[in-house]
């Protein structure tokens, strides 16, 4: 993958996780970036939330740097903005930018101070290690439950030459659609206001972020960052940046799906696909429904076509629709023909659904071609395994 | 337990389950007796479920009989409301009352035409075998995923004289409050109209299956029944009514603290009280929003003090608060004051933590009296095991 020009990367073990692997890292733009964020919707919200929010507003959508630590959430904990803000100052320092051009953010355990010694005393190091090859390694930072590095990028031409736009993300659990969910960086070397990425990452998260649930719980420190530092000396025009925006979105969609692919104890991706309903609002509901639905989700892990659970799922959704004309699709068989058992079979279906992609389609017959798409993962005995000791 | 005066009961392995063990139960009162119900609110309704809502409105809120069956929910299916007819027709001929006066239930798999003459060909016997002692064989009869018999009952004494009322249930997956949820039949010898009777089932749903929140999974089945057949010759007056009320909210509750007991892999009961909101209904939202929380289910089936995500699961409720002024209790330890960790005795709570029941409390300091009670239970493994394989 090419990677934006002008951005470095750096990451290090700073001693915030107990086991000595990389937990902080540092994304840098040569030169003061624009800048847009999503944040969570939580009542609580980390303190890295509340400063990142600042920062950006105090610099009217620009950014030098994201700081982000892995092991701890600097969440619920006492020093929390303090410490955040000593570690954006420490990096400000040594990048010679301001505070507020530094964003913070973390991912961890909740309740438990976050010693910012540990931090400070780390960059110096974290900065003297910046290159242009560091992204994987900050990449690979972020990863807490994750069982594989989550990345994708894009390049493409436009008039006044090629741009390309790279993501990292990270997952796996504490996963739901409510703005961004989890942590997110997007760098783009496209001239775009922060203005234009706002409003792009807004549509992008819509069809990503906001479409995807491994576990019904929202994180406090949910935080997806899209930068723009024009390194490569193209500003698309009006109509390119809808180009940009639709690759912005593509490089998110993928990013999307391996966090879904990668949920705790996951073995499988699910796409759910509703269409045919009054409005796309309603195929996201009902889409959300199914994928949110536990039993639907464990009948997925055992090869199971328990077809009635998505039509339960769907019942209960909220959305008023007649069951008689519902279609249910898996792996492109037809199971339910107008809300009753359609003839399949059964041996073959259970061996198409033993793979990694499982498709379900929810048609509901008609002539409105309003829909939604909705990502989840299977629910295995590992996410009960994994989140039994999270914390200790 | 004391059961109510003039009803009977009979179970039978009817066929419709794979395992020879009963599946279709019968309870009859010697007279028709006064009836109310709640039904799911999910927009796919199994046939009984109709029918019985059907048959409810045409005796005007009277009933002889309950039929129920395990292992067919006779939902989503070609024949479905055929079925539930036909089988309530042979009961009423045989019990020489109008089919209206039949109330047809059913739980188990969805999408399986359920074959009526399975149904038909066993009510002589089940008729045959009515009697008074065979309560606990129907409570048998409706078990389906459930370890344990569920069944509670009270006796008390009112002006005229003793009144008793019985409940049996059944779990233990796909529960989750939407009116009622599961199947519960409810019965008690005290004279009391159709019309006080559904007052009374609202007020003790809302107590009891409506807080309560196994997988968030609502069923297509669910319906409570309550019925009165007066055989205890005892009127309540209006004041003694409230204390039926009490007495059947009590024993619903105690029903609800079985299921959730019992919930799918669980092994342990969790009540979730929050007290000090804006409202009963905003402590309700915080309550429920904890108890559904995979994370929290998995940390405390780990006896993992995991009090983070309690404050992350109340923060995404939707109820607006000062996380500063919040704080939780695990086994009655105090866990996080205003919102940030307080001291606490890791290996000792930890043993605590390991007990069947779990008490979690999430206060807000201020004058507010406004409090809610959710009961859940941990997500194990087990759960995970159950379900990817319920169907085949």
């Amino acid at each position: 993958m090419n990677l934006p020009s002008g951005y470095r990367y750096a990451a290090v073990y700073a001693g915030i996780r107990k086991v000595d692997s990389d937990d902080l890292g540092l994304i840098v733009s040569d030169t003061p970036a624009q800048a847009a964020a999503v944040f969570t919707c939580n009542a609580v919200q980390a303190a890295p939330v509340r400063v990142a929010k600042k920062h950006l507003k105090a610099s009217k959508g620009k950014a030098s740097a994201v700081l982000v630590n892995a092991g701890n959430a600097n969440c619920a904990t006492r020093t929390g903005e303090s410490v955040a803000l000593a570690s954006c100052k420490a990096v400000a320092k040594a990048l010679r930018t301001k505070t507020e051009y530094v964003l913070p953010a973390s991912t961890g355990v909740i309740g438990v101070e976050l010693d910012s010694s540990l931090v400070i005393k780390a960059v110096p190091n974290l900065v003297s290690r910046l290159s242009a090859d560091g992204f994987d390694a900050v990449a690979r930072a972020i990863m807490t439950t994750d069982t594989r590095l989550k990345a994708a990028g894009k390049e493409f031409q436009l008039g006044g030459g090629a741009v390309r736009i790279a993501g990292m993300t990270k997952g796996a659990g504490m996963i739901h659609p409510h703005m961004a969910t989890t942590l997110g960086f997007l760098m783009t070397d496209a001239a775009i206001s922060a203005k234009w990425l706002a409003g792009m990452l807004s549509v992008a998260v819509g069809k990503s972020y906001n479409s995807l649930s491994i576990d019904g719980d929202m994180s406090t420190n949910d935080m997806v960052v899209l930068l723009a530092n024009g390194a490569s000396g193209v500003t698309p025009n009006s109509e390119e940046r809808t180009m940009v925006r639709d690759a912005v979105t593509s490089v998110m969609e993928n990013l999307a799906g391996q966090i879904a692919r990668d949920g705790e104890g996951a073995r499988k991706l699910i796409e759910v696909r509703a269409r045919g309903f009054k409005s796309d609002e309603d195929a996201r509901k009902i889409a959300r429904s199914v994928a949110n639905s536990l039993l639907l989700k464990t009948a997925i892990a055992g090869n199971d076509p328990n077809w009635g659970r998505v039509l339960a799922a769907a019942g209960y959704s909220g959305v008023v629709f007649d069951p008689a004309k519902l279609d249910i699709y898996l792996q492109d068989h037809l199971v339910c023909r107008g809300g009753v058992a359609a003839p399949f079979e059964e041996a073959e279906l259970k061996r198409k659904l033993d793979h990694p992609d499982v498709r379900i389609r929810i048609v509901l017959r008609g002539t409105s071609k309003c829909e939604a798409r909705f990502l989840t993962c299977d629910l295995t005995e590992g996410y009960v395994q994994i989140n039994a000791s999270y914390r200790t």
